[in-house]
């Protein structure tokens, strides 16, 4: 029996300190015999946050927001080989859609970051508790934000 | 720079659980380079959970009671090589103690288990979601109980 990490997902929120976890990450990929190594930024979705009652259509922002997305992960995943494939930008609650993700994609490790300070409530922001609570597999949070 | 970790803490409850997260803790050793493995299993002080205020002496009690964890460690440590100094129970708030200790010893990764289904509140007993939040250092959960 081997418990070696085959899946690993990374899930950010896109900040400076993603960057980071997705260089830990990697590393954890290339120690677990290079497993495969994915990302997710889950955007949430525009009308969610003004309760889905704006008198506009929101589809050309959504869209913007979601190429500015795919634009910043693309600087961030700079010298860290992951397929276009594997980059998935979604739109929707962050838990939701990385447990959904994961559990589509048989994931192993879903890796995080937490600034260590209040816990996951300040989780990379968007990256919440939440990733923790019925995720379907083992979770690693990386803690960013330390003095060192 | 290397990101591998060569400090280890596995924070167990000495559930039948808690053996997994120690064979998962043992591997990640293995393939960060043969780290450092220690484990912590904390007791919570027994008056504490009375109030304190119990008009009688309870240290033979707490004594019997450490003894106990302690041979239950030991058999959940079969062939799992960690050194009797590395084995630690101590007696406290397990969050705080495993940052305690985490904090003296350089730990730079802290394993415990999560049964994925309530999150962390019922994470192997004692060992609470509290170890998450001001960890000095990643943490990562195994997922326990789960059918496969």
């Amino acid at each position: 029996m081997s418990n070696e990490y085959k899946n690993i997902l990374v899930a950010i929120d896109l900040s400076e300190d993603s960057r980071k976890v997705l260089l830990q990450a990697k590393e954890i990929a290339a120690r677990n015999q290079h497993a495969k190594l994915s990302v997710v930024h889950t955007l949430e979705p525009l009308g969610f946050a003004y309760g889905g009652d704006i008198p506009m259509d929101l589809t050309s922002i959504q869209d913007q927001l979601d190429s500015h997305a795919r634009t910043r992960l693309k600087e961030l995943l700079e010298g860290i080989d992951i397929p276009e494939e594997n980059q998935h930008v979604l739109v929707g609650m962050p838990d939701t859609e990385t447990h959904r993700l994961a559990n589509e994609q048989n994931i192993d490790l879903i890796v995080v970051g937490s600034n260590g300070r209040h816990g996951f409530q300040l989780l990379l922001g968007s990256v919440s508790s939440g990733v923790l609570h019925g995720a379907p597999c083992d979770v690693l949070a990386v803690r960013v934000g330390k003095k060192s």
